[in-house]
């Protein structure tokens, strides 16, 4: 299964795709053999022309009317969003967030391979990191010219990120998965995806400071 | 500074607050004192117009023509955001994600004050969690009606989300900061706000796969 011809898929449809993946997972787990793209709407807060209308940028995965095969989908879903050879992924900042985001990864690898982590603090260079040894920052710069990693996460501070990005995108890095406060620049050919910790949780806060004012 | 009257303030200018704070405090730590509305807008990749719009919602920041003060803009920002009393927080799950997540929220507290750890493990159960100690989550419901927690952040697998979930609410939880691979039930009067690590990887996984397919 691939994408649909050369038409390009927009980022609102790619961005629901895990989300129907998790959901016929969740289905399959439990035993459900067929879903209708209204039942797969109702469970997440959509409508079935919407679930239609992104499958069909897919090529559709099944028969209108019969509704969808759930083992059928999972797999397509899975082929679609994970497929192919592993992104070989380097983790760049070994503190607790960076263990805990490798840990996530090396547990549900979802199409990642785990193939170095970097670190600049002395204490942690040297240091195991799963089956890695944390490597010194130092060395970025030869080990990607040498394996070619696709894949950076950042679990480093803004400051840090800012600072190594474009470095990171010079020397081929195609995808980042950003940690750090720090949005990084775009740049044509480069994927970022960032998880904002701070602006979930101020988002949080507020929302549920209001909803205590409103309801004590 | 609070919101303006009645009006409730709708989720998407809320989730763009968060980013507005991080933006004029990087220029406040560069020094930087007014800032108009269309440089706002550039460095947020918004409109001028969308900016004071969103900050109409709260009474406005500041004169039309003049630009914005940035240390009032700040000091607004944060009043709106994280002002009054801290929101007591727990967190359930000790692993690796929980000790890096409660870590963040130490250092970066944001209007949050972490009050107690919980976990199932006995090897978790009784070791130190920064300056507390896990709790054995046993002892959950009584700890809640006794210390009544505003907010839970749950960094545990899918099925104790769903199995808990229901249980922190009716034990007075008002918000939840979800890490779990579960989309928690809505409730009138609770706040969801979910960061899920395997829906941004997979979605980062798919973007870099297309964009090496049309240039490798």
């Amino acid at each position: 299964m691939s994408t649909n011809g050369n038409n390009k898929i927009s980022l609102p449809v790619i961005n629901r795709l895990p989300r129907y993946y998790r959901t016929v997972r969740k289905m399959q787990h439990n035993g459900v053999t067929t879903v209708s793209s209204s039942e797969l709407a109702g469970m997440l807060g959509t409508t079935a022309s919407q679930v239609r209308q992104d499958f069909n940028c897919f090529g559709g995965f099944g028969q209108q009317g019969v509704g969808y095969n759930v083992d059928l989908l999972s797999t397509e879903l899975e082929s679609l969003l994970m497929g192919g050879d592993a992104l070989s992924t380097i983790v760049i900042g070994t503190g607790r967030l960076g263990r805990a985001i490798s840990h996530f990864l090396a547990f549900d690898a979802r199409g990642f391979r785990l193939i170095a982590a970097f670190d600049q603090h002395p204490d942690e260079v040297g240091s195991s990191f799963g089956i890695l040894t944390v490597r010194n920052i130092n060395t970025l710069g030869d080990y990607c010219r040498r394996y070619h990693p696709q894949i950076a996460v950042l679990c480093i501070p803004e400051e840090g990120a800012a600072q190594l990005a474009p470095t990171l995108m010079d020397l081929g890095i195609r995808g980042f998965w950003n940690f750090s406060n720090y949005d990084l620049p775009s740049r044509e050919g480069v994927t970022i995806v960032s998880v904002h910790l701070g602006d979930s949780l101020t988002s949080l806060g507020f929302r549920v400071r209001e909803s205590l004012e409103n309801n004590p």
